[in-house]
């Protein structure tokens, strides 16, 4: 690695100065690098509290704190693998399809240049176009960390693409295995019955956060670890997974949920699979006085990249 | 006029107790009442900062603090005229173009019904299916408060429809009658240097906010009476005509602009004007942390409504 | 059950549409349904902080997050029960004693129509009013979850009524059995080392935290299910109970409770007993900056509620 | 004057350090002064929005941005006047009228110490039992800077004592000579048409914002000067007169108030006149996220300090 | 002028999404450009309330909502100069003259370069080294508005480098003509009788806040104009000059100040002047809940910029 | 015990009422009590986020809720040993060197006055000149709770002292053995893989946040115990430590932290230590909307003034 793409040092450069990047990294093209951190300012799959539009400017203000060797393994990213903010996705606020389709082609484009996609969102929705824009090969295993399915068909009898559907969508377009996919963290009161019907008739594994509370964080990793097995797998949380005491800047908060010490050790269990990509999605920092929220993300965000140097430094692509 | 139509005494029942309407109003169809008063929960035309979809929720909370009679004309619109909360405008939050059906197709049935509609926005954009359904008879005048002009021909390329070209678009669809059409307060640096070129060149009186500092509120009044005259006209208020330290809850606030007292004595100088409904949009309560900007826009409703009251009364209709 | 009583559908109104209610249920008379969810709009028994008169207002308007099938159970209980927002008791900011006398006719009434009563507060008083208009057969029992005891004598040599004393007085007031009363998650310092000596001597179990953590919920629960048995229950949960991270706006917040988790599952758990009412207190909205505090009230008030529907469905009364 | 009166320097012990007293200044009885600064933590008599009762405490916070000498006069308080921090009024939070007996004793031994008193509070019933415990010696005079005449009868049909009705209550009691009261903002709609009939059937001058603001400040204080004349006048401010642009944090905000520009200045022109003390009440820091409203009422207390120091100085009492 | 300069364009590419610059521009070097918009998040010379360091974070934040053109000369900067922003100067958050000295290099190389700096700060002591860095043919006219002179000599008996003390040294350093410098906006309550003596009996014109108030902006311009004359000039504007009911977030906020409105027009009546670069400082994010402060901040910025564009224009250097 | 240290009793003085001291205790020397409570407004060693020189006022205001008797013990501390408020450490905002010799000065005075020490901070520099103070008799154990070491040696290739760097520093100078030295809590990405060197080589005992969850808090603590033995041992609690959703407002926050409950086990398990004195520091308000951040470090303080207390009453000293 050359330091080239070497964080901003904050003992020399105060974590308050200089421009505000991802994990106060350099700014470059998805070709450049090993992994490309992107941000999706996009809400408009939405359907109660907007305001993820503005969630990537919060996520990289908040990233100013990362630092960057990590304490339980000793080892930083930036030693395994280029990484590099490469900017933002440009949505059209007022096209929702055409907006999708932009995204699908930035990925597809951080993919054809070898990098593994890092992405700070966003509504929920961003996944579903940053999978047709990865799952070129086939169906993906997916693990999805999250208060709610998002498998939803549709609202206002009309909407297919909202932050309640894109799981659904991405099973039905063949971009995710639903035999390889589970969630962890779901809770909350639901619309209707059988709001959960869909998923498990596809063998999607859901894990309530009671079944995560009762078997605990290792058992139940064990056990998605074995779900996408050493195939191609996604990683996808929703940031309202976490309990909203440590993450109230959302759009659909949900009491009851994992800590985030709980969610620091799920993703540090990720470790050794193999991963196309990962995103953290719906901080909506309009909700989100304290900036707690971002900080929360953008420290997840932190943990899911040392995951993604790993594979990085595994497949000896570099 | 009878008690039906009476808000709740708040020294009967505190301003804190009850359920949460505007005005603390009954909840009424548009069939019953002379003035109907409207929430449209919709931001989907907003370019940077949503929440307005927030926005009649925290009018009607802080309208809690209105009272009866009219401090400076010793009236009450509620002996001048029946007035009720006629609920929301249900929006569909993925369907933009269907929305604006939806809004059309609602004030459409008001104007049926007789009543006059004062409208708790939603962003701007609004404003444009609300004429579509008042502006039946021909071309009205239009009284905009406002810091931006919002005729802009489209955003993002192929945008018609969004919270900068409402008034573009009702010219242009014969809602509105560009020579009897008044904007006051605007400000702030635009785009391009022609921003106001079509305005200009179909006869929009544009009334910048050095203009009408220079003049004063009462010589400007004058000159936008005039401009409308004795017909038909249409009041539309934006928040964000005012300036931000009294109103910082809106999408896109600009420095510089008139006070709330100036706002509140332009408003009283419409009276006499034949006024067919009035609207006041652009509150977006997840930036107005202290609630200002709601009670802003809740009192400048009340100083409409007491307008609205007066054309009633003096139509004779009941 | 007929539709009449069903909330606002979130895939149709969006959420952040129409008149803000207890669950987006329809408002109604108690005599109408099988529980009546009421607000009390009280703090005049606040030592500290005040604020609580705000309480439900901010309930109802969190609650439009809450949704109709409980995910454990799979059941809704809008299934299982007619349930409405039967509104705000009207108290009288300026006469304690006669605010007590309000809320005491009000539940009398609701308790002769045939009711369960879920309450939204208000501050701890009001459960002595409730207690009153509710216990016309004997003494109840009752399950308190809170942070304090409120067992204290009086505050300022002669005050016998405020939030710190409401259960000394329903005891010697015959409205509690001593021994069918038992309190879960009592920390913090006390004024005096004999605060506690009262309720002890007549046999009320004070189960504090280190208690309860130690133990674990379900251990502790079933001493609370046996302690008050299958005889009348009241239940009131003193949202100060939960840690002030995720309930902040509270008038006397203590450091180191349980869980929203731990909170949801011990309602759950009294599933089964004859509960005759519940109700959710000291949610103060002006110390709750992101209104984490209102949306925790909110869904304890619908696991209150999914508890109480049981109820309702197991005495076929309907 | 002795240095044992002055203001921590904040030359020397920064403005963070040190605790809270009002200025800065020495804690003190106030037979050791010749101007008594004291809080009355009391909001007992709120309609609306309770929290004047953690007023005292934000404004010693805030007052420690306040200097010692005036920036037009050049004079300091504290070479012309002994001034302390007297603590804060003991009220019982449980009984209002108790507490008003309370208020009334204090402020009688005030007067008994010879000291003048200026106090924040508090809402504004608290102007009452001050008055009581100053007008000893026959009516005195009284200007009113409000939004409000707090001049109603009673509310919730028996509560004669609350914070809209102290100066009727001052007025009946003989306490200040209704022909030397004016009341200079007032403005925001009323309950009634007739509120403000008993005010001026007893010769109280009302000047509403709508005349100030025509007038000028300079006029309207020479009318005011000549009502109360050279006999003993007492001073009121209501935060609530200000534009609550400027004082958010308040029971019942009115927007289109005054300035703080024209607050100062009328504050001024109170220079000369006989005043037996002043007040500046309905500071409610829970509404105040910025903390601008107990910085502005901070600096009006000052102002009025200012301006009661030259009385002392004048009646060369030391 | 190049595109390579201009903005990005809120038509497309949203407000929201792209990397934080000032006004959107891009990131250059100061030989590429006319004028160099740098950061200096310093606050090592704040002597009560510290955040200043986040200022140029959140400037560049609120920046996002600028256009291009002025609404009133119809003028964009963008086509009359090259601009770019230049990055944070990276001060050394532990040693307040070394940080000093690190500025004056930085600003003495963007005048070598050739370009004219606009500086987002930092606290007011940042204008010290920015004029030792630009002021080397001679001292240089400075018109300052503000609410204090921060011409004391210094603090806590050896501090003699702080924000209250930039223009005494400034004045003895030779980078200042005392007889070219007038203070605009100056109030509050000052330490000493004493304060202002020492810029008077240089020659400093103090013009307090009374003094603007009574003879308008236009007048007071004009003498201000006359004062620098067409020499070198220097213009530093303390965001605290502005009402903090328009800019809360400061370190010392003084109430009674002019108003953005009167900012704007004062900023504008520089035109035509000699001008040598501009700041804008004081701006603490921490104290700005609403990012009102920052929002005044960045415009105010882009008016100074439009005045710098004219003198570029007018040198015809490009 | 006398009264005379008695905190103000909330059943008398309401606790929004009085002065703010901490835990509402009389102000009085060092010489005349058991344990000293100070405060050190002090931030001049931040990296990033300034403002704990605001943390002594908020840690008083919040201690208004503190009550007299621990819950668990049963036991008072002001009915073992006499506690005053001693006021803050008077620093110099401009000088980091001298103001850590004014801080070192006064905590010998306070260890010759024969006083405990107990702190509100603060940074985490503080800590040094505290010891500097009180490690008269040669190296002390140490116990701190935290998210960092603190034992980095230098930032900004210059700067030895500041909030990364006191336990480096006091280990140097002879203050602590590291022998006897334990840090619990560590967690968060470092700068550099070296950054725990030197204190493991030293022998510092790091017990990083993982650790402790698997272990236990009673575990661990009894490792802690046996680490520091029967001697000397000062205790030192960075808030940063507890989890940030219930400490955000902090400079350097860690998510995944310890929660209080957790922290309020670890202090009581501190019981019995021969402690010569404790700190709680890094609480900064401005970034703590809800003022959980200083309640929680309130509560901190009380407990482990509890502890000081049992220290008092064992030596027998009184």
């Amino acid at each position: 690695m050359t330091d080239k793409f070497d964080p901003l040092d904050s003992g020399t450069i105060p974590r308050f100065a200089g421009l505000s990047t991802f994990m106060r990294l350099p700014v470059a093209e998805p070709s450049e690098v090993d992994i490309a951190i992107l941000g999706v300012p996009f809400d408009l799959g939405t359907t109660n509290r907007a305001g993820t539009r503005h969630g990537p400017r919060e996520l990289r203000n908040q990233s100013s704190l990362m630092r960057r060797v990590h304490h339980v393994t000793g080892l930083s990213p930036y030693d395994r693998a280029r990484v590099a903010d490469c900017g933002d996705v440009v949505i059209d606020p007022f096209d929702l399809m055409r907006s999708l389709d932009i995204i699908t082609a930035q990925y597809a484009g951080v993919r054809e240049a070898g990098a593994l996609p890092l992405t700070g969102g966003g509504d929920h929705l961003i996944t579903l176009p940053i999978l047709r824009g990865l799952a070129k090969d086939g169906p993906v295993g997916l693990i999805q960390f999250d208060a709610h399915s998002d498998t939803y068909d549709s609202f206002f009898n009309c909407s297919r693409y909202n932050h309640g559907t894109p799981f659904r969508r991405a099973i039905e377009e063949g971009l995710v295995d639903p035999k390889r996919f589970v969630q962890i963290g779901l809770r909350g009161a639901i619309s209707d019955a059988g709001n959960y019907d869909y998923a498990r008739s596809v063998g999607v594994r859901i894990i309530f956060i009671e079944e995560l509370v009762a078997r605990g964080v290792e058992d139940v990793m064990a056990e998605a670890r074995a779900i996408v097995g050493n195939k191609p797998t996604y990683v996808t949380f929703d940031i309202d997974g976490i309990d909203p005491s440590q993450a109230p800047g959302t759009g659909t908060p949900e009491i009851g949920g994992f800590s985030t010490r709980e969610a620091q050790q799920m993703v540090r269990l990720l470790d050794g699979l193999d991963l196309i990509g990962a995103d953290l999605v719906e901080v909506a920092p309009p909700f989100d006085p304290s900036g707690l929220t971002a900080l929360t993300g953008a420290t997840i965000m932190f943990e899911l990249l040392c995951v993604l140097a790993g594979v990085v430094e595994s497949k000896g692509t570099r």
